[in-house]
């Protein structure tokens, strides 16, 4: 387990590089991200290049035994090669270009930025082949950052065409497949489709569907262009991409097969505040909010189920968030425990220094722009001697994760309130203030290592997938099915019969009808006696086998069925019609956790936190409040001790259900 | 007094149309709508026709004894037309065209779109020309619905000049009527006048007055090509269209002359939260506002002064509002009654079935997409045998609606709160609490058989309207006049004389001046010994000959009038300077009822209404609150009886001033 | 001190013009502006000039012993001109043009509008070359209003390559200037810089105000292009533009030179609805803000340090705020006695007549449409008499104020809460509330004449502005830099050191880091034994050789300095890291004062302000609650006495310190 920096060297003069590598080395770092966004410095005029720099960069890197991971510097080409071919560049759906002078505005679907892009690859990884220093590569920079995945363009207009094609064969299949008998959509030939443009009226679902899944396929071959190329030039070379954090646009599965491990951009304190319906917590505002963090580290464990990488940790304040408070004091240190508590192999801080210019001179470094250490340098250098090496995570229970559920939801959400992430965290939260790992996988992953497995909505839902979940309940797995779960089939289209449409014989029920609440409604549902709230969505469930177990407390819903309960082999189903608030998420996981035998613990409160990996549990205190733990007399604490300050860490070797709060 | 259905057997397979037509008839069914977008499923390539499963569908119809009303397949072209034709395509002001995918994006301006109209209703027509089982045709569907009454292309540049050379006649005319002078922006000639494109300020009112007129009239020529081909292929044939509620940009009545009678689409939980300031309450979540739903029965019964025709009536739960809670149990039950007691002739709940593709397929229909029925069924079929022939609505009030004040507010509304469907429900809800019947007509409309109007803002006034409203009070008339009355002369310039302008006789007052007032002021006006409440305007009032009645209270206001009252010939004028809040309002609707001899109920209170058709008084309760009725000893009901439920109705055969509520 | 009014005898009948100037004489008005939006009345059609209609008008006004002020018409070029030549557009950053329709949509940069600039105002310059009555010009209108200052069309892109050609001189200078090595931003030569169009993330700061410098700078050509010309026709008279309220994108200070004096448009009761965080209380709907005024009237006072113009005085009700109460009563003659206290020489009522035509209907004018008097009449007729000639302000402190730190803190504010003219009144507000006058000027002005000068945010540093603050501070006066002060070098890069950069000597101290703190923290600091709150930001303070007065009392800078204090030469400098509350402002002016000398009052309620000019003291009231003065026995009344009412004056030949409420 490492800790990193990320370097930009070309934006300091290069008698200082070599102090600052040094001082990188002093902190225990193992780790040198660079070359990121450096294509203008590489080759400052077409065929003109310029490795000078780099290569000493990498050579102080190497000489301090530290490792270097290079990256394509493909999203930010420079000024001379739009100037030379404006058709790189993407465009809005009202055709609008997507400019130069920011970052990532150019097509994945663009022949001429393929071509530049395999040019510029194949300079760069030719020159550090053979380069003992260089260990890995990231592929460009955050795939679709700034909503970039979705591009109108002619050139993705065209490639929309191909993809539809290819995917439908003939022209009738598709008309058949989204539906397109409702208001006159049927295409003559494949021609005639475009991408969807500005209408009066909302867009067909099905043309919007595949049009977002045509935009992530061109993702994933461009990606895999660059990761063909890395390999071709070096293949002992790990290739990887840094993610994001609760990325709507992107299917991070879909791009593992490509890359030997995942990354991801973690930046506590500003997700809080832009991607997450709610206002933040003064605390979450220092220090972010564990499991906004930890179901990130969870899906990008879970995309290959093993170990990956922060190749960008949040290092102090940065610049993009609206408010910027500086983090607690030592929260630079709990995130790297926290992610290495989540499977994490190493983790690099982003930036080492503060830029002087530029779009992010409101971000901190590692040290400040004159040089000197700023706050998470200190957290940096106390955290690198207190990380060991351990086996990777092992996660009792699954969480159904599906990329296209999301984006289908997204072209018919049926309340403002609806966020599929923050149902899914519904659930999440549920587990991990219990304690329990989580994988967050895609829902055709083999499931026979689990447990439990949790499928808060699976929106779409075939054959296959019914046969897939079908047979891990009969084989003994404990499975919970969510609100909106089987609305749709692949195509999004509603099914035939009323949902869970195919998973209906599995649930052992179908859902009657629904509604959308808004906040001014009293809901709650009864459940194991007592009474539940739940919030924005209820399915009124309609039993056929199962078991009701939960029912609706009042509104027009009153005494219908909302929670019913199904066995199939010897395994349960556990189907659930509504969003339940965070009492009833926890009831509803308490009875699968015990179903399913899976050790846990008493709930944590909010911002506490406890995880196990290879028989040691870390206990992260993401709040200002310091907490007494209860151990196991002859635990041993390899970091902290049994007071867990604020913003403050501590790992015990000691199964994770000895462990719990001495008061709460 | 009929109920019907709006059916697409495009969207299933073809041996399921029996099973959907005999339950339509089992449910009491008399008209089923068809083949409102189903132009590509007609022709599937230019000149390719396909009437087959269209014939097949109305002779089922027929079959079981019911009507097939059809419907022009305008609204939405085939993509391979669009192709042909992108020029068909209406433009945003910016120029940004208005793409297929949707529907209604098509220019009424547009010679080609016209020439194409012209060719597909020809053939429709033709085609069911002599059949027994058609008996009339909806032309288009919801003129002008998401935003499309305003189109910027460039075909409606050269019509909108047509329209103004032929308005004006010279340039200097229309120099002269809009007012040109300022900002120097008279026009050279017709040719140099656009369509009001993108500008650093706001534009010209008397500019966007006339853009809004001809973007009008526009929508009445298309409409009317669409009337003359139906009739002539069949002239007993009826031709109608369904309009929607509270809506801004097209005037209804301007189009009534070409219809036999005119139909609406009746969304009661969604208006409530789409279209209105305010939040709704949960029982106007589970209903609707019955003087929403019934205003805009009054409009399209006024705009004929005859009964009309709900053409789509929600049927349970819908996909566009925000939220969508279930409606309430019997509602579908509820609005239909309501609809019959406003003047309705027929109600069609619109659809029959969920559909299981595109757009619509969160909006119930009477059946489930399995074929179920789902609750909009069973209230229907309750509904059809409660049912019996009436005569039309006879009303004693006019409420006086012109759409040319309300775009014309619109160009300078003058404060955020000012919304004109508003300040007309003002005066409107509180005739409706009173239980009497609104016919809401246009000014010009012929006032004889009325004993009072109700002219909450009559913006455009010229002396032609000052001599109609005053010969309807020197017969006896009492009419009221509201705030911003007179404020303007026909071409949206202020009068040469303070406001009324050409009023201001009949009034017996002017308007000294005006303020629009936030809602952090105190408001409130003395009236009858009383503090009443006012909102947002209020205009100081100059009596001339009137006499004051109520004074404002506080602010730079205090002590100016505020109600002034004068008579001419027979009758009584009332002149309001402020917007009323409810309890001003029913204070003045009560002092011009008890003037005008006009029959009237106490107070019902919010969500409950009683109206009087045909010697029968119905009684709905928009309520999840019980209510007793109070009626004469032998008063016979014929629907309900004395307890009115939840979401519930009683008809008793009773005049209206005999009924009342129990305990309220 | 003369009064004056803004007429337009071309919207009127001549027979009507007699009637109307003889009113303005009667009501004692000394100066009429004219022409202003006139050129398609002056030019119907090219090269066809009338100017009989304003011969006439000036006859008069000069006939009732009045002056003429005349504007140059550019504005609002003629369709017909436009038509001719569409180029002259401005254009929106995607490249939408701006179109004729309202005002100010032609660009500045465009070479064919500058030639028919010049053609215009040669015509009418030469007409009233030897007119006795016309005393002198503004040059066109506000210019910039409706966000107009920045244009994106291909001449502003060719002039801002010339623009950086000429400031640059070359390219790799350009590059190193602003930083561009972050993201690959290098350009390779002038011509392959562009307009920052859309991109899909934020543009690079420097370019951004380089281009917002550029833009600026094409504004002070034109306007001097008109000033040339003006003076070119006659050399006696003066030349002036109307500004406006705290106006974003313009530098007022660099117009100055080419100006007489600066006048500015002042409308109390929309500025406190339209340009300043937070809502505005009853009393400023009524009468406006006194310091939002009074901050106006010094920038324009402080431009040339002289005496300045109210060019446009709201006359009562104003078409374009939000909401439209009535003035107090009294505020119009309320107003021209604050801008008379703050050195206004002359104030002009805006406009004389309520306009029938086009956009501003609803803006009063000192009569209504219909010729009578309205309310702002009676308070201009009142004020008249009562002004009397004064000598200049002579202010004892000055706030620096620097547009460009204005423009380089939007690009990167850091804070959505972050408001440039807020802050800055946060100490201006305090200074006038205890009757200190103070010059707004930028921080070059030579500060010999002050006793202390306040430095808010002078966010771009140089070694220059270190130079010229340090020299003021050694030669004895008191300096107060605030926050965010120094953060950036004037290229908007951060300095190699940490803030305040090159004034880190003369500060004594260092920001050892910042953090953006939005409401949900507690925040304050302990200063002189008490807490006094702050908000949005926190400096935390590194003093070398400073005294530590402030500390902050919580959060992650607990006991971090955020008040400093240091000594050079024979004077002082304070340093403050946070936006101060009212309260702390207070505290820091009062030291401030007390160590500069300067005579002050005690504090002054919100509302309520004193000034002196001449030896005079003005006390207005901009509330509604009546006020007893305190003053020496033996002063006397000029305007009004002891007791100045809601929205009253009074003015009593008494040194400021020596006047103070009664009872508060
Ligand atoms: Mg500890
Ligand atoms: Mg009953
Ligand atoms: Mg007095
Ligand atoms: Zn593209
Ligand atoms: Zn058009
Ligand atoms: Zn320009």
């Amino acid at each position: 387990m490492s800790l990193g920096v990320c370097y930009f060297p070309e934006h300091w003069p290069s008698e200082r590089w070599a102090t600052d590598v040094e001082q990188m080395a002093e902190a225990g770092l193992e780790y040198v991200r660079m070359a990121e966004f450096s294509w203008a410095r590489v080759e400052p005029e077409r065929g003109e290049f310029d490795f000078a720099w780099l290569d000493e960069a990498v050579e102080l890197v190497g000489d301090h035994g530290m490792d270097a991971v290079l990256c394509t510097p493909t999203a930010t080409p420079p000024k001379w090669l739009v100037d030379e071919h404006p058709d790189i560049r993407q465009a809005d759906a009202d055709g609008t270009p997507r400019e130069w002078g920011s970052r990532r505005f150019t097509c994945f679907n663009s022949p001429t930025y393929r071509e530049e892009t395999e040019r510029i690859v194949r300079e760069m990884t030719a020159r550090y082949a053979d380069d003992p220093h260089v260990v890995g590569w990231q592929a460009d920079n955050e795939y679709g950052c700034h909503r970039t995945v979705r591009c109108y363009c002619e050139d993705c207009a065209a490639a929309f065409r191909e993809w539809l094609e290819s995917t439908y064969g003939d022209v009738e299949t598709l008309n058949e497949a989204w539906g397109n008998t409702f208001w006159s959509q049927q295409y003559p030939d494949f021609e005639s489709v475009d991408p969807p443009g500005p209408t009066p009226a909302e867009h067909h679902p099905s043309r919007l569907l595949d049009y977002y899944r045509f935009a992530n396929d061109s993702v994933v071959e461009y990606n895999r262009l660059h990761a063909d190329l890395i390999r071709e030039a070096n293949d002992d070379w790990f290739v990887t991409h840094n993610f994001m954090g609760d990325f709507p646009t992107l299917d991070a599965y879909s791009l593992a097969d490509d890359l030997d491990f995942l990354g991801w951009d973690s930046y506590p304190t500003g997700f809080v505040q832009d991607r997450r319906p709610g206002a933040p917590t003064t605390d979450e505002l220092r220090a972010g909010d564990p499991d906004e963090i930890g179901m990130n580290h969870d899906v990008y464990r879970g995309a290959k189920r093993a170990p990956f990488w922060v190749l960008e940790q949040q290092p102090g304040d940065v610049n993009w968030p609206p408010h910027v408070p500086q983090p607690g004091e030592g929260a630079m240190r709990l995130w790297a425990h926290h992610a290495v508590a989540h499977g994490a192999d190493a983790v690099l801080y982003f930036r080492w220094r503060r830029c002087r210019e530029g779009q992010e001179q409101y971000h901190a470094g590692l040290r400040k722009q004159d040089g000197s250490p700023d706050r998470g340098y200190h957290d940096a250098a106390a955290t690198a001697p207190e990380l060991f090496d351990l086996a990777p995570v092992d996660a009792p229970v699954a969480l159904l994760h599906d990329y296209e559920s999301l984006w289908a939801t997204e072209t018919q959400p049926h309340s403002p309130d609806w966020h599929y992430w923050s149902h899914l965290r519904a659930y999440y939260d549920a587990l991990r203030a219990r304690g329990v790992q989580v994988d967050v996988v895609p829902p055709s992953t083999g499931l026979d290592g689990y447990a439990a497995a949790v499928a808060p909505t699976l929106y779409l839902a075939g054959e296959g997938l019914a046969d897939h979940l079908t047979a891990f309940v009969e084989n003994g797995g404990h499975l919970l099915l969510g609100a909106r779960t089987g609305e749709k089939d692949p195509y999004n289209q509603l099914h035939e019969t009323l949902a869970p449409g195919p998973l209906a014989d599995l649930a052992g029920a179908r859902v009657a009808r629904h509604e959308s609440l808004p906040e001014q409604f009293d809901t709650a549902v009864d459940y194991r006696g007592g009474a539940y709230e739940f919030r924005t969505w209820a399915g009124w469930l309609d039993p056929t086998t199962a078991e009701t177990r939960g029912r609706y407390r009042s509104g027009e819903a009153a005494d219908e069925p909302a929670v019913v309960h199904d066995g199939a082999g010897d395994g349960t189903v556990t189907t659930v019609g509504c969003w339940p608030g965070a009492g009833l998420a926890d009831a509803l996981v308490e009875d699968l956790l015990a179903a399913a035998g899976v050790a846990h613990t008493a709930p944590f409160p909010d911002g506490v936190r406890a995880a196990e990996r290879d028989g040691y549990t870390w206990v992260t205190n993401f709040t200002s409040e310091p907490r007494s733990l209860a151990v196991p007399a002859d635990a041993a604490f390899v970091v902290g001790d049994d007071t867990v300050g604020a913003y403050d860490v501590a790992v015990v070797e000691s199964p994770l259900d000895a462990v719990g709060l001495e008061q709460y």
